[in-house]
C-alpha cells in the first residue's frame, strides 16, 4: 500500500482499527454536520495563483509563542492514543520532535506527562487542560506539566459536558482495561459524575494564571465576542477549533470562524486553528486567513495507526511537501 | 437495538410497522418537498457557540398559555396512533404527563376523548379542531373538550381539503375495521362529501369564540399576513405549521416561516411551531427563532410505535437531554 | 398499476414503448440541461399559503384569445404521435375536445390537418408551423388550416436548424415506414436539405399576416429583446419555450423566463408557457408569474402511450384536480 | 461504437487505452477539484438565446495572431503523444493541418520539432516551452522552433514544480523505454533535479524576447493582476489556463478566469482560454467571454486514442458542427 496522500491514512486506520478505536476517533456530535464541514468548508475557498515568481527557495519555518517549528503544522491534542499504536502518546512525542514541530499532549492521554517528556526530551511540547471540579487537582497538572518543561498551557474552553457521539453511545465506548488516562490516576477518588466543572467562566483564566508563569492558549473559541473576551482576559493564544465537531453540532467550521476570529483579534495575541487540514493547500489558506499555525488531530492518530511513531513522521512529512508545493504553485 | 437518537425509533418504525401505516404517517403531499424541507432548513441554521458560561445549573421549565411544562417540547396532533400502537391516544396522553409536558389530541383520534381524559387524569391537553360543515357538531365537540378539561383549542387551517398524498392514494388509506374515529361517532350521518367545510373563513373564529372560554390557538400559519390576521381576530396563540409537508407542497419550512411569523406577532401571542424536529438542537433553534414551545408529530408516532407510552418517553426523554447539553454547549 | 401523478405516466410510456420512441420523446439537446431544468426551476418556486379564504368554490375556466377553456391547461404542440399510440393525433383531438381544452396541432403530425379536424370535430385547435424553404408549402398549411376552422398559427422561432439529440443520433431515428408526416406529403419534392429556412426574421411575421386572418402567435421566445420585438410585430400571443430542452441546451428555464417576458409584454399580448409542468401546482406557479394558460407535451404523449384518447384524459384529468387542490390549499 | 459527442470518446480512451496513460492523461492535481471545475463552471453558464435572425449563412473563421484557422478551437500543449497513439504528435500535427487550425506542439513531445514539421508542412503551428534551468538548453530549441517555421512560442509559466497527481504517484508513471522526450535528447546532461528553473520571473520575458523574433504568448494566467503584468511585459497572446488542473488545486475555473482577464486586458493582447470544452456551445460561450480562440487538451488526445489522426479530426468535426449549431440556435 503506497500512502501518497492523508486519506490513505485515513482508509488504512479505518480497516486496520478496532471499530471501537476507529469510531472513537472518527465520531462528530449528533449528525456529524460540523464535522463534515470542516472539510468542506476548506474546498469552498479558492485560491488566486499568481504566476512566474521566483519560488527557488522557499522559508517554512515559523515561530509559535516564541518557539521556531520546520513548518506551521503542529498536534492538536486528542486521547488515548494507545487505541491507535501501542507506545501511544510516547510515540507522539517522538515524531513531533524528530519533525521539530509542536505536539501538545492531551489531558486525556494514555502516557502520562512524565512517560511523554522522558520519551522525546527536548521536544517542544504544549499541555492541554481542563478545569476540574477538583481544582487541587488541575493545579497539581498544572505544576507538573511546568516542572517537565511543557512551554504552554491549552486550557480546552468547549466541553463543559461531552458532546453526543452516537457511535459511542452504541458501542458502550471505554477504554480497555489495559489502558488509563495516566494523568488522573490517583489524583481523583473515582467517582460517577463527570470530572470537568460545567460552572467555569473566563474569571478562572485569572486563576489559572495565578498558579503559573506557563503562557496560556485557549482552544475551542468561535466567534468574535469570545475572541475578544479571550484578549482582554490575558491569554497568549487563541486555537479556533470546534473540537473537531465532537461537541455542539452544526456550529461554523473552524476555517471559517478563523476569518472572523482573526479579524477581532488583530494580531494582539497569536491564532491557530485545527479541524479539517488534510491537505497542504489547506495549510497555506488557513495561514493565508490569519492563522499563525494549525494543528492536525485525527490526521496524527492515522498516521499513528499505520506505523506509530514513523507513520506520523510520514503524515507531517507529506503535508511538509505538499505546503512546499502550494506555496509554489500559488506564486 | 439501542435507541440512541429520534431516527433510530424512525428505522424501527419503518421496519415494524405495517406498510400502510408506515406510509400513512410518513406521507407528505406531491413530491414531498416540504416535508423534506421541514428537516433540511434546519440544518441550514448555524450556531454561534459562546464559551466559558457557567452552564452547571440549567431551568428548561417553560410556561405555554400559563400552563408550566417541564422542557419546550409537546405532542402535536396527529391522528390514527392506534395504527401505530393498540392503546393509542391513551397511551399518548399518559406519556405526555409522565413527563409533564402538553399533548395536542386530535379530532383524528382512534380514542374518544373522554378516553384520553381518563386514561392520564390532570395530564395538560389541548384539543385539536376543525371546522365541520356541520356546525353543531363542531360546537358538541367543543363543549365536550371544554368539560373534560382541555385547556385550550386549537383551530386547524390549512385544510380546507386533504393534501394528495400519492402512497395513500396507492394504498387505498383507510382505517381498519376495528378502529374508528371515536370522537366523531353519532355525530355524523355517514356520508360521501368530506366533513370539513372549505368555506370557513377568519369569521368562523368569532363564532368558534363564542362557542367557549377557552383561548383558542390557530395552527397551520406559515406567512406575516396570516399572523397579522390571527392576532387581529383574537386568538391566543399560532402554531407556525405545514402540517407536516402532508397539505400543499412546496411552501416553506416551518422554521423559515417562524422567523416572519415572530416578527410580524411581536411577542402579542404566543408563537409555537411544528414539524422537523429530530434532535435537541433543532428545538433550541426554534426557541432562539422566537418561539416559546415546539412539538413533536412523526417522533412522537415512532415512539408509541417502538414501546406505547413508554416509547413516547423514550423520545421525549432524549429530546431532553438533547436539548440541555445543546443549550450547555452553545453556552 | 394505478396511476396518481403524472409521474406514473411516464414511468409507464418509458416501459412500454419502444426504445427508439421513447428516446425521441425524452430527448433534449447536448447534456439535457435545459430539459431537466425546465422541472428543476419549478421546485426552485415556494409558494407563500395563505389560510382561512373560502375556497369552498373555484372557477379555474379561462380564457385563450377569446376562446373558453375549462382550465388553463393545453396539448402543446409535439410530433409524430402515432410512435405513442396507432391512432395518433385523432386521438390527441378527441382527447382536447373530451376535456374541452386547446390542442396545438403540429406540423409533424403523423395525422393530417384534415384527420385531425374530422376526428373532433368543433374542437378548440391551433396549428403549429415553421417557415418553410418553400414558401408556398407553408402558405398551402395555413389556408388549409384556416379553412378547417383552426383558430390561431403557432409559428415556431427556436428551430432554424434541429437540436443536437445524442440518443436520436445514435439510434439513427427516423418514422417506422408505415407513418408519414402527412400534412407535408405531395407539398414537397424528396429533398435532402432540411425543408426549414434559418434565414427566416421577425419580417417574415408581416408576410405570414399577409396570408391569414388568423390570430399568430410566436412560439419560443425567451428573453424580454425578443418580447418586445414580437409585440412590435403584432403577434396575438407569445409561448415561452426553450422547446423541451430541444434546441439550445443551457438557455434559461421556461418558468424563469416567463417572468422576465411577463414583465416586458405588461399584458399587451397573451402570455403562455410550456415545458416542465408535471404537478397541478406547476400550473399554479406559472398563472402566479404571468401566464394566461399552459401547455404540456411530454406528459400528453405519456397519456396517449398508457391508453390513447383515455390515458390523454387521464393526464388532463389529475392536472386539472391537482391544481383546484393547490389553488384551495394556497388560499 | 457511434461517436456522438467528445465523452464517446473519452469513454473509448478509458476503456482502450492502457491504465497508467489514461491515469497520466486524466490526472488533475490533489482532489482534482479544479480539472472538474473547468468542466462544471461552463454549466453553470446560461446562454441568452435570441430567436429570428437570419442564421443560414455562418462564418465561423477567425485569425489568431495574424493567421486564419477553419474555427475558433486549436489543440492545446500536452505531452507524450505516443502514449495515446503510435505517431503520436505527428498525427496531431496533421489532423490539425487537415482541418486548418492551430497545433501547438509540447516541449514534452514524443516526436521531435522536426518530426513534427516533417509530418505536416506548413501546418500552422506554435511551439510551447519551459525555461530551463540550463539557459542554452531553452535558447537552442527556440532556435529550433523558429527555423523550422513554427509561428508563435507559448510560455507555460504555471508549471515552476510539478503538481501532486495522486494517480501518478501511485502508478510510479514515468514514459516506457521506447518513448523519448525528443527534443530534449541530446540537450541535457541527465540529472536527477527538475530541468525546470522555478527562479523565473516577469523579466525572464525579456530575456525570452531577446532570442526571438516570433511573438511570445504566456499561458497560465488566471488573475487581473497577472493579466495586467503580462500586458505590461509585452507578450502578444495570453492562455487563460490552469494546465488542465493538474497544477495548483483548487484555483478557479479557467472559464470563470477567463472573464476577469478579458477585462483587466481590455484587447489590448489576444485572449485564449483552454480546460474544461467538452461542446461546441462551450467554444460560444468562451468566446461570448472574451476569447479569440480555445484550445482542447484531453479530448485531443481521446480523439488520437480512438484513430490517431483521423480520430482527432472527427472530435474537431463534432465540436465544429457543434459549434456552428450552438451559434445559430443563439441567434
Amino acid at each position: 500500500m503506497s500512502m501518497v496522500c492523508l486519506s490513505d491514512f485515513e482508509a488504512y486506520a479505518k480497516k486496520y482499527l478496532p471499530k471501537i478505536a476507529w469510531d472513537y476517533f472518527a465520531a462528530g456530535a449528533d449528525d456529524c454536520t460540523t464535522r463534515d464541514e470542516n472539510i468542506l468548508a476548506y474546498k469552498r475557498i479558492r485560491f488566486r495563483p499568481r504566476m512566474l515568481r521566483d519560488v527557488s527557495v522557499m522559508d517554512i519555518r515559523t515561530k509559535i509563542l516564541g518557539s521556531e517549528i520546520s513548518f506551521p503544522v503542529g498536534i492538536a491534542p486528542t486521547g488515548f492514543h494507545q487505541l491507535a499504536w501501542p507506545d501511544g502518546e510516547k510515540s507522539t512525542a517522538r515524531a513531533a520532535r524528530a519533525m521539530d514541530t509542536c505536539y501538545i499532549a492531551s489531558t486525556y492521554s494514555t502516557c502520562s506527562l512524565e512517560e511523554i517528556s522522558a520519551a522525546a526530551p527536548g521536544g517542544l511540547r504544549w499541555f492541554q487542560l481542563y478545569i476540574h471540579r477538583n481544582r487541587a487537582a488541575s493545579q497539581q497538572l498544572v505544576r507538573r506539566a511546568e516542572a517537565l518543561g511543557f512551554q504552554a498551557l491549552v486550557l480546552t474552553a468547549d466541553l463543559p459536558y461531552t458532546g453526543k457521539r452516537r457511535d459511542d453511545v452504541r458501542n458502550g465506548f471505554r477504554l480497555p482495561p489495559h489502558m488509563k488516562v495516566k494523568n488522573l490516576e490517583g489524583a481523583f477518588e473515582v467517582c460517577k459524575m463527570s470530572l470537568l466543572d460545567p460552572s467555569v467562566t473566563w474569571n478562572d483564566i485569572y486563576w489559572l494564571r495565578s498558579l503559573t508563569r506557563l503562557p496560556i492558549i485557549i482552544k475551542g473559541i468561535l466567534t468574535r465576542e469570545d475572541a475578544e473576551l479571550a484578549v482582554k482576559h490575558g491569554v497568549q493564544g487563541i486555537i479556533v477549533s470546534n473540537h473537531g465537531g465532537r461537541q455542539l453540532d452544526e456550529g461554523p467550521a473552524t476555517i471559517d470562524a478563523l476569518v472572523e476570529v482573526a479579524e477581532a483579534v488583530r494580531g494582539r495575541v497569536e491564532v491557530y486553528v485545527d479541524g479539517g487540514i488534510r491537505k497542504g493547500s489547506d495549510v497555506l489558506k488557513a495561514l493565508a486567513l490569519g492563522a499563525k499555525c494549525v494543528f492536525i488531530g485525527r490526521p496524527a492518530l492515522w498516521g499513528l495507526a499505520y506505523k506509530g511513531e514513523e507513520g506520523l513522521q510520514d503524515v507531517l512529512r507529506i503535508l511538509q511537501d505538499e505546503f512546499c508545493l502550494s506555496m509554489a504553485l500559488a506564486g
